[in-house]
């Protein structure tokens, strides 16, 4: 056998060779770390409410290693695990009607980190008003507990959406991990690029076919979100749908399983509301709700038993080969290697929300190295906090006298003018005005209409 | 809902949250370390005898890799794992009648670490004079394996204690691992106030009800020892155990299974004499027998089969939910972390056995960092080691002329004079003064009496 | 019991415990370091065809994470793990007609790397002439996937050696991992004495109980290769033995499975050609062809299923004590560590090839950071490249005057006498020629004959 070298010609693996390090200042979420501290600012979902019985539960979050319990009045606590007195996990300890008791010494612990027994020490020690353990603020809320893990000083107010109390929906807690840094997770969510090809195209339709045309996709950014918008023609139908990235880690979608722009809808609304949670620097936690109801998923097309199906098309534990043969956003993402390296990336026009993201990531970042805390959700005021994601589909014909793209884009404006226009209203009175004016958008064939507020 | 941030503050694990490094010069044992030099000056139990079979046994320990064999004559050899000549391991060596030899290329060690054939090379060769594979003084001693790992120009006396020699007594060899340092293992030894609290009132009793009363808990510091002393009153009699820390890493408790406080006592000795060997910076070897006979535990009560039950109360592998409704020694130990990091400690005044054995520790690290070597255990002549830990319980009524708590600090007094007064004796006549003078004492109901001797 | 301490004098564990590091210089195989880009410079079998189905393969080579595929055109591609585009997995990708489509964007890349379909970018995008995939050199050939990972603006030619092509002989490729660095390996094949010991007299016979004589060794260094000759009187025949290490990691041996000296043979060659490729500092893959045939060995003897017999005389997957009784290769190899220390060693004369290997490998590596090339095998113009390992077995019966060792010599020195003579004929001619000039020299007893070339 003769091998010509000719054919190698070009060939630059060795060249390409070396791996710069990772992006630390938007990957790395360790205790004192610039994005570690940035996170640290924000509530998170961190587990569900049926992860949590009557015994405590290790939980590691952002590097740091907790115990969640919850007393037996109903209170929630979250700690640092190693006791404060000897460093015994309180993993081992017993929960109390006001308290976690380890298990070591007898120390116990209410909710807020105060010593309310000091074991065989003498009842008026005075450990009693020095001691605590290492306690955040933590609430339950609709089958999700959540946890604030910044200053003390400085507790911002609970963030309640729009989205939560969506009339008539159910609201099914879920989780799952994923063995990679939060970033990578969190960026799946603003990339409608993917679903294109990863859940249609590339390994065949994992959702709808009708994901396999990217539609006209653009990307602006708001106060407190970073907004992905497509744009679409069905049939008759223009299918408009909003993807809206919460800073920092929240993804809210459209409807995932029902949406397909073929049939009408005003303000349809997310099939789910996630947090993508650092663990540490290389795991990530998913808590969510998947929503079921009229403005979102019907319960019948998805089933809240396959929480798997509704994150990525498939379920994770299938054989290798099988694996190989239909990734899932699983492997996408955790196939990306435990920290994506962003200095071997070659981002291209498709990938504007990605990098209009980490832009304004890497702002709020350097905002807080500089003493300015990031802006919270409910700081303009409105509750619950209004949002824009979802699909709307409206009756509007192509027209012969307007090229189709433009006509979706125009349609598009006069619909985000509508959210803009209704954010001050309360909930209810901002579903019936938004639905309002969406049909007389439809009436007026995507024209510009006068508002009536 | 609105969550009220008022109820959050004090809360102050963000305050708290970093954690500063373990303290190297007590718990890193390493070649080289500090700590792990000082620890290589003394004779350590390393395994059981059972465990040596006819092939080399890999081991570690102090962070060495090292091979245990017995040869066919019945010597002990501990050598390193690796062989001098091309470091192949030992582990595949063939133990031979007076060596062991290694599988790559023949070479064969005596257990004193001598070339005793060097494979293909000449019979001539200067290789045998020079060359010499690491070795470390090992031998078998009632079912368990001993060494010292220090510099072989100074190899110490091999200690054997009083408690090695009770008369009646079985000593059944055991040992079991633990996944964290050694220094927290030894500790829990030297802790009656866990006792109190991990195996009796925060998990229920796991030897005796009567261990949830803490007694009078005091502590002080002999030739090569930390001694806790427990005084209790129990109906008309007055229990005094002693709890001995042979330093560095041996513990002697009093009668764990029998011994409540209820039966009348003369010099009780311990249930077990328990090394706890560094395998490396994060694991523990406990290697220890346990005593039954007479005047330690019966066997009816306890069972040799049932170490674990011995060691912390309840058996170690358990369903996850078990250990946490009700952990023993190892969850709370192992539970401590790796390496417990006492920086985040709030040590108190009922953990002053620990930093009372601590500070002496230190002590005897710097002093050995300054060229003065550790005192030995038979470095003051007497043999076997005179000791003192065990029950002694003696029908002394409570008086109405003096405090109880004053009437039992004073007879313990004397009883501690009575063992130091027997010091220089030997084993059984010292056995028969110290159990004279105990009758003596109990007869005078606790006052001080005339030494006979 | 009382313990003599004199008996522990000489122990000298204590002062050979310090482990200093590997040497890196021929140990470290990653990107950039001076083994690893010496290692790049040369084709390495790095798959069996076998392993490469219609899914891409993941394969980690010298450090670096690589994805191998077969287009279904039937080419080669070895290509960086991770897409160029935004890092996912091309373990995950498509195959395709002509490339690699990666699951997550669509991204789609040739074998050489080259961008062909950019997914969502528009198709006149700038990227298809600039953005390139990481991708090296590799070709298939009888059943191995070969790679060249080096420098792309100079990639050698592919060797074909003379025992790629041996007439009437089945190659059975194979493969195997071991968990330990290359050059422990590699070097295990430069060495005889491990046959004598490890192989016959430590263990038992796994190979021939013939094996248990050394014979006379020597080394040699040539061109591109170290050879190691054994020369064994059997007996009235000289079995010749040529073992060959070219450099930088291959090695050829005689005819494991048959030759024992017993029957006259020619010019016999190799059992295995065998690959040692690092698959990182602390894996090392073999990759190699098993020689059936009459100037090998007979399948007969040998089996193709059963590869681990050829490669170590057991198999690898034994019980724990079944390993240790009978330890091989494997044992032998990987129970020197992950990395051998080479300054804890005492090597000696039996240990000559080994260090003559180390010292032309250092010369080589460092000559390479000087920007001076290693010579590669097919640099002296003969084509198939001319080997010498293998088995001859003459009947040359022992003389009154001469002392049979040097006998032996003179006529091994004839033999290899013959080879070099040969170096320059074309592979059939060459064997001809070879072979009755063996026969010549068997004629003349062994003496020094004329040349007929």
């Amino acid at each position: 056998m003769t091998v010509s070298v000719d054919q190698f010609k070009n060939y630059d693996g060795h060249a390409q060779r070396e791996r710069p390090p990772e992006d630390p200042e938007l990957t790395h979420v360790g205790i004192s770390t610039p994005c570690g501290e940035y996170l640290r600012q924000f509530w998170h979902g961190i587990a569900l409410s049926e992860e949590l019985t009557d015994l405590p539960l290790e939980i590691r979050i952002m590097g740091e290693d907790l115990v969640l319990f919850r007393t037996s009045d109903g209170e929630i606590g979250l700690v640092h695990r190693h006791c404060a007195h000897r460093g015994a996990s309180l993993k081992f300890g017993r929960v109390e009607s006001d308290g976690i008791r380890c298990c070591y010494h007898g120390w116990k612990w209410g909710v807020n980190g105060a010593l309310l027994d000091a074991g065989a020490e003498p009842k008026d020690s005075p450990l009693y008003g020095k001691v605590r353990q290492g306690a955040y603020p933590a609430i339950e809320y609709k089958g999700i507990i959540f946890a604030y893990m910044g200053p003390g000083d400085s507790v911002p107010e609970f963030p309640v959406y729009d989205t939560f109390e969506i009339p008539d929906t159910e609201m099914v807690p879920y989780t799952c991990t994923f063995p990679c840094n939060w970033l990578q997770v969190t960026e799946n969510g603003i990339d409608p690029v993917h679903s294109m090809f990863l859940h249609t195209l590339v390994n065949g339709p994992q959702f709808f076919d009708t994901w396999g045309v990217l539609g006209d996709v653009d990307y602006f950014e708001g106060d407190i979100s970073i907004y992905c918008t497509i744009a679409r023609r069905v049939e008759d139908n223009i299918w408009m749908r909003v993807q809206e990235n919460i800073l920092p880690n929240i993804t809210q979608s459209g409807a995932v399983h029902t949406a397909d722009g073929k049939s009408i809808r005003y303000f349809g609304r997310n099939t789910f509301f996630r947090w993508c949670v650092p663990v540490d620097d290389t795991h990530t936690k998913v808590v969510a709700w998947a929503n079921f109801g009229p403005r979102t998923d019907p319960i019948e097309g998805s089933s809240p038993e396959n929480i798997e199906i509704l994150e990525q098309g498939d379920v994770f534990d299938r054989p290798a080969d099988e694996l190989q043969r239909g990734p899932g956003d699983y492997e996408a993402m955790v196939g990306q290697g435990p920290i994506v390296v962003h200095a071997k990336e070659n981002r291209a026009t498709s990938d504007k929300g990605v990098s209009l993201f980490r832009r304004r990531l890497r702002e709020d970042v350097r905002a807080m190295g500089q003493g300015r805390r990031p802006v919270q959700p409910t700081a303009f005021g409105a509750a619950p906090v209004p949002t824009w994601s979802g699909d709307t589909v409206l009756e509007i014909p192509a027209k012969g006298d307007i090229e189709d793209r433009q006509l979706r884009a125009q349609t598009f404006d006069q619909a985000i003018k509508i959210f803009s226009d209704a954010q001050a209203l309360r909930a209810d009175e901002r579903d019936t005005f938004i639905t309002e004016r969406l049909k007389a958008l439809e009436a007026a064939g995507g024209e510009a209409i006068h508002a009536t507020t």
